[in-house]
């Protein structure tokens, strides 16, 4: 037999997948609960996971449908596919049929079977979330990466995208555009003339636009717009559970589908049946109950967005007035800090490797864990790194928040109190750095 | 735009998937709920779904760990994989190790990403679950499909698989035979002897197997055996929570390895950490439970057992009595009747289309939903057709066998009360063939 698998593993796995690792946010992940275990202090800003609870009316209906054990439908539940179509139409001002809602486990394996079955290439503007272009390389798709620049915010200009499209010898192929805004890893969003100037670009050359809201319902002072205003009928609107509603590993997403693609969504659906047949059918039931237009959930929402905004803001002054290159947060709860301002000073220390060496000796030196620029498809020796400020205590900061009415602002303390690991390693690091 | 969506439409979707439709199994379903929203009576014996609620200790533990929200690892919950790993141990006599097992939203998937991953063909006996042909397609793998014979239970023999491999010009090119026993469609499953035989075949060739045992815990008689004890280095096991703990909406299949395949394991799991990321927490939580040497699962798995074994006979006797080529059920929920004694019958009444023909008369003119063979990929001429005697109360059912102690067979009149529904479709359906 060894000499069997030796033969099978040398010829018998997909030239695509070979030397693939776990993403690059779940390996630091893994890495910083190793140092966990040898009873070193870990400064978790590393995995982007909200650490907010569950709020309790989805939690007390995912019990009490806990009993639910059929097989849905691979679109997904005809009462969660309303209420996701209610909710876009409340939040975002947007006329989605529930027909044209589609639930699965986790928007990235929505995007994943959008990849797989949409035939052309993909544009991604870079900085991007880490998993658009391993999933590309999964299924041998092209993938075309739109460099951003820090003076605009990391975000692609209607202009650049322009340029781009219009040196195409083939303009009209088929191609999709995948913004994801307020942006991970980066906390930036687009203004509503950007996203208008944005949707015109791609009207002009036929783009579709996945547009990734996961984070949109955690604009810190919720004036999240969508894309889809401007370009409703070729925009697929990616969202979920997931960060507002502190839901990562109940593993639920949804895409809804302009009309005009309905081709899409009955491609998906009939992979979707061939593979993960459908969303598991009690968290479906619990999850109706998150996209209700509920004034528990909207206050849970205001008492979110304001802890993150204050403790976001408080880092970004740190880290701005060390001398990083940083924006403001808009949204979410991400800062894409550029320490290039300490490029000579890290050079002498010997860090010449770029942002994967710097997070690896500041995590190594310090505990502090943040994710290398690189991960994010940036270029390899530039020094940014993704810090996810979500080291601390989610239902105690909503505890504490509550605390304080919604129409007053939070203690200038508030963060210092409930955020004060998130702070210690912004100063360790930023003290690291400088040293 | 018009003009956009129909440029797009026409050349941008992947060449697998254009044509394919929701898998047969739930397109059956579909119909039904039609035929019923219309009042009409409908035995629904087309899904292959269980009919017994999901453990109580098992909806328990969901209850208790709704809160749990954390992103797991891609591979699995640590004591979710330790306490499958020591099921198999406890059931199947294996020995596998907890970092061995993989979790997965459903086996299904597990299966898809098993073909992403591994480059190679898939040898697929017939007939075969629905779902495996469909995802070799969307991958673009090679399938080569076994045919058998009725006379040998509708089963691979060692002799057959030795045949169609020996003749082959590259004999030993990366190979995963598929086995399903007991099977769906058929309710056969193969004997000690024939697993020790189609092991020798298969190491001869050095071809993996993919030993889909997700209705093991089904056999009627508690006898089930895994390939996996004869082949063990190149044996993929299967199975879930899906058909014996009555959880298939609650989407949860587990792969278990040999320490040779770890490459294989280790593929799969970087694919889904780009992909479906994990399986949804409460749920892992809540499956440890299932997998657990616990007194009240035993019992119920040996009620379900029971009340399966005696409706299947049931349904059995009748179908043979009334001249039609079928087997005994030994695990699982399905007979798969081959009505080609009535063929020259039912060509006078104009059913010359082969099965697909047959069973949508059939349900057209009685209601009566079962799946053609052809879904199974059986010749299309072939007069077969699975039925899943599963349209009954199970947990009535359940309630009714524990008033009779399990060293006690069933009253005769047990499957007459509680079945009543799927007898009385086979006596329609039988009085429809001879009419």
């Amino acid at each position: 037999m060894d000499n069997c698998t030796s033969i099978n593993k040398s010829v018998s796995l997909n030239m695509n997948i070979r030397g693939m690792g776990p993403s690059a946010t779940l390996a630091i992940n893994e890495i910083s609960k190793k140092l966990q275990k040898d009873k070193k202090a870990v400064y978790r800003l590393g995995l982007g996971q909200s650490p907010f609870p569950v709020p309790v009316p989805v939690v007390d209906a995912l019990k009490a449908n806990a009993e639910k054990k059929d097989y849905l439908s691979p679109r997904g539940l005809p009462e969660l596919r309303e209420s996701v179509s209610e909710f876009h139409h409340r939040k975002d001002g947007l006329n989605v049929k529930p027909e044209h809602v589609l639930i699965g486990p986790g928007s990235k394996e929505l995007m994943f079977l959008l990849q797989l079955v949409y035939y052309g290439e993909i544009l991604i503007p870079s900085p991007c979330w880490v998993s658009y272009i391993p999933q590309a390389r999964i299924i041998g798709r092209q993938v075309q990466i739109i460099p951003t620049r820090f003076e605009d915010r990391w975000k692609v200009t209607a202009e650049g995208l322009d340029r781009i499209c219009g040196r195409e010898k083939d303009r009209y192929r088929p191609r999709i555009l995948i913004l994801n805004y307020p942006a991970n890893p980066d906390g930036c969003t687009y203004t509503d003339g950007q996203l208008r100037d944005l949707a015109e670009v791609a009207k002009k050359y036929q783009i579709l636009i996945l547009s990734d809201e996961i984070y949109g319902q955690l604009h810190h002072r919720g004036l999240h717009i969508s894309v889809a205003r401007y370009y409703p009928e070729g925009t697929i609107l990616s969202s979920g559970i997931s960060k507002w509603c502190g839901a990562g590993g109940w593993r639920l997403g949804t895409f809804t589908f302009p009309a005009e693609l309905e081709w899409l969504l009955d491609a998906m659906a009939a992979v979707a049946s061939e593979t993960y047949t459908s969303v598991s059918a009690p968290i479906q039931f619990a999850a109706v109950h998150a996209f209700l237009n509920d004034q528990r959930i909207e206050r849970y929402l205001w008492h979110v967005r304001r802890v993150l905004c204050q403790l976001g803001m408080i880092c970004y002054d740190m880290l701005s007035r060390a001398g990083m290159r940083v924006w403001a947060p808009e949204g979410g709860f991400y800062l894409f800090p550029d320490f290039s301002p300490y490029r000579d000073h890290l050079e002498k220390r010997g860090i010449t490797g770029g942002a994967e060496q710097l997070c690896e000796r500041l995590l190594e030196e310090t505990g502090v864990a943040v994710l290398p620029g690189s991960a994010f498809a940036r270029p390899p020796d530039e020094l940014s790194a993704r810090m996810a400020y979500v080291d601390f205590d989610g239902a105690k900061a909503l505890t504490a928040s509550e605390t304080v009415p919604l129409d007053r602002p939070l203690p200038d303390n508030f963060s210092k109190q409930i955020g004060s690991n998130v702070i210690q390693a912004v100063e360790i690091m930023i003290e690291w750095i400088r040293q």
